[in-house]
């Protein structure tokens, strides 16, 4: 039976999704907990991989599980928690059609990049989200989010040496949401594609921070597009402010 | 010179607030990197101690500087973070009149459970909240908060064991705000007081919750607060889900 599983994890102490000889990973964690709890070894398909220290709140994956297993697959989330720790653990769990696939089938994500602005590193926030000096200029971020909505060649996007058949990708919506804790003001962005370059939503947040603290201009950005080289982008901001939200299919 | 400290920090790995032989916390954290950062020992005095386990957005503490360490009082905070763990962290440092007590000149302050909702645990909230089976009764739970506000013998809401003068306090407010974040819903229970008995915003947390969850009536909650005994109150909250907030002075 294919089950199909929604994961979440706290990515700080993972190397990771993708399987590692001698570290922590997401699938090598999920597939250890299988193999504890059904008795076998069974490859896990995920959307995509998520790297080192990146979270997720619904990374979707799906494994073969045995027929000889009796279970109900909405149980299959308890009996995998069972064995689980307490940085990866699964929400849900389901039955999928044998032609589902979490990565081919995957029709579009959301990831979010949560980042707050404060002098002074901040305890409470320190795992979830990246601090970037003081208060930013908003409306100027908001306003380059705009400029990356829509089918762009992401070529400037895309840390180097990755090889892609094609660097066109469009993003439905990219959009800035400002939240407080603690007395800290901070803001999520959401950016919701068709599907992401590596390090794609990194440096989209890297290149509109320097925007929202004056260090780039609006039309730098524009360029950026345009010119299709990573040298024209920002940097790409640190892996502990990202979150993998959802994935969606059919 | 008097110099006081706003300090933040995660509690999960701190054996809570007091110094102790064998084990980090809080002070003896921060009375290590006043050592090492100004040369010699000076005692800690927070506003009050929190246990192992519990956070603070804004704990007050104080120490004396010695008058030989020459630095602007607003720098302190700076010097201190050069040796603090990510866990702990000064947030605001400056002079302080000689008079100036955390723990004697504190008038009043406030505390956040924050919890959620949820059938099963959730990796990305699991530092920083406690998770209660279901969606609650968030009207009856707020009817019972409202309940324990004013002047009140709060003796069922505190351990026993403890040896206080009076076990009359003053709650300002107790008020509850729902959220959600990556698809679940919780709340945080904000009590702002004059003083709190030991654990007793986590069996007012334990106490509510038990309401929300329809497994005692807001008639009983009353029955606890004139009856003054602990066995008629609700079980305490765990700690991972308070914090100080927020500590009061003139």
């Amino acid at each position: 039976m294919n089950i199909a599983l929604l994961v979440s994890y706290d990515g700080t102490e993972l190397n990771g999704w993708q399987v590692q000889a001698n570290a922590r990973t997401v699938q090598g964690t999920l597939e250890g907990a299988i193999e504890r709890a059904f008795g076998g070894f069974s490859r896990v398909t995920g959307s995509g991989r998520t790297d080192a220290g990146v979270h997720a709140a619904g990374q979707v994956c799906n494994f073969a599980l045995a027929d000889a297993i009796k279970i109900s697959p909405e149980r299959v989330a308890d009996a995998l928690n069972a064995f689980l720790p307490p940085d990866v653990r699964v929400l849900e769990s389901a039955a999928a059609p044998e032609s589902f696939d979490a990565c081919r089938s995957a029709k579009k994500k959301t990831y979010r990049y949560t980042l707050y602005f404060s002098r002074r590193e901040h305890p409470l926030l320190e795992r979830r989200a990246v601090r970037f000096g003081y208060a930013a200029d908003l409306a100027a971020m908001r306003a380059c989010a705009a400029l990356v909505e829509g089918e762009h060649d992401f070529a400037a996007f895309s840390s180097t040496g990755s090889s892609v058949k094609t660097t066109v990708r469009t993003v439905y919506s990219a959009s800035l949401s400002p939240w407080e804790e603690f007395g800290v003001r901070g803001v999520h962005l959401d950016v919701c594609g068709s599907g992401f370059l590596y390090n794609m939503v990194r440096i989209i947040t890297g290149t509109l921070v320097e925007v929202g603290l004056e260090r780039r201009t609006p039309q730098s950005v524009r360029e950026a597009i345009a010119g299709q080289r990573r040298s024209l982008a920002g940097h790409t901001a640190p892996p502990q402010g990202l979150y993998l939200l959802e994935v969606y299919y059919e």
